[in-house]
């Protein structure tokens, strides 16, 4: 995946130090009807976006304990077949060249995707979503409340002497 | 980090497969004024909270291009203190046990933190910002546009035919 040939005008590649530092576990799989890059949104909706699954390997359903009182999670994925060594950028839309931090491409040095999903269901190892924009297959590394969605309640759960959300 | 001597009632450890399914890339360190876990608020806060900097490594100064375009940053970082074993937790405050991804305990079979900042300063490779709750010394992985932030320039951007945010 980096090979110099499919470079845009304006890119920049560097040479970094092996990605040896900390090692990742996937924790299962993202199901999505996207099957290539061009099938794939620019952003997630999660509102009108068709409904996703996150299906964890079975070891870890006891971790998905009380996940339906969040309606909205931050998931995060490891985008597999991005190059990792761009530092300046020309994204495709508009071509303009701009540094990796300031875009929200899968291209980076640590190709991790993050996106806000609504909750639509949950069942043994599966949450049903709306609002990812991945490819079908992509490893999942990690599903958090959503911190606006879980400060809410948890400032709720304090008033109320309860955790009821 | 994995003796079970301080696990509370209720948690619940799971042995996962090793971690070997991808690697990581340091891409600079995080220097906030909280020495301990104690000295760590629970959240960050991007209005009130103290600066903190980012220093990423001299290779990656390109990547930062542009970056003052967005005044909110999603931070990723790398919890390097933590378990990764816990499917079931009880946390400190409330005892109450919980799933894994029901919380955004450091605690986690990929402990990625996620943080969302207030950008004040960029000089050469540090960005200084506000909002973080993480230990001094803590190892960056990603820098983000905000997702909402972002999708309000791009479309301004769209409209104006041009990309002054």
């Amino acid at each position: 995946m980096s090979g110099d040939a499919d470079l845009r005008p304006g890119e920049v590649t560097v040479d970094l130090p092996p990605a040896t530092d900390a090692q990742l576990r996937f924790i299962g799989k993202i199901r999505t009807p996207f099957q290539t890059p061009a099938d794939c949104p620019r952003q997630g909706d999660p509102e009108e976006g068709p409904v996703c699954r996150l299906e964890l390997i079975p070891e870890l359903e006891p971790a998905l304990e009380g996940i339906e009182r969040s309606s909205w999670l931050e998931v995060l994925y490891w985008l597999d077949r991005s190059r990792r060594d761009l530092v300046l950028q020309s994204p495709k839309r508009d071509g303009r060249t701009r540094g990796t931090f300031s875009l929200r491409s899968p291209v980076r040095p640590n190709p991790i995707g993050l996106s806000r999903v609504r909750l639509v269901r949950h069942f043994g190892t599966v949450l049903e979503v709306r609002g990812l924009d991945c490819l079908d297959g992509t490893p999942l590394l990690d599903i958090k409340p959503d911190r606006c969605d879980h400060a809410v309640r948890e400032r709720a759960a304090h008033r109320d002497g309860d955790d009821a959300g």
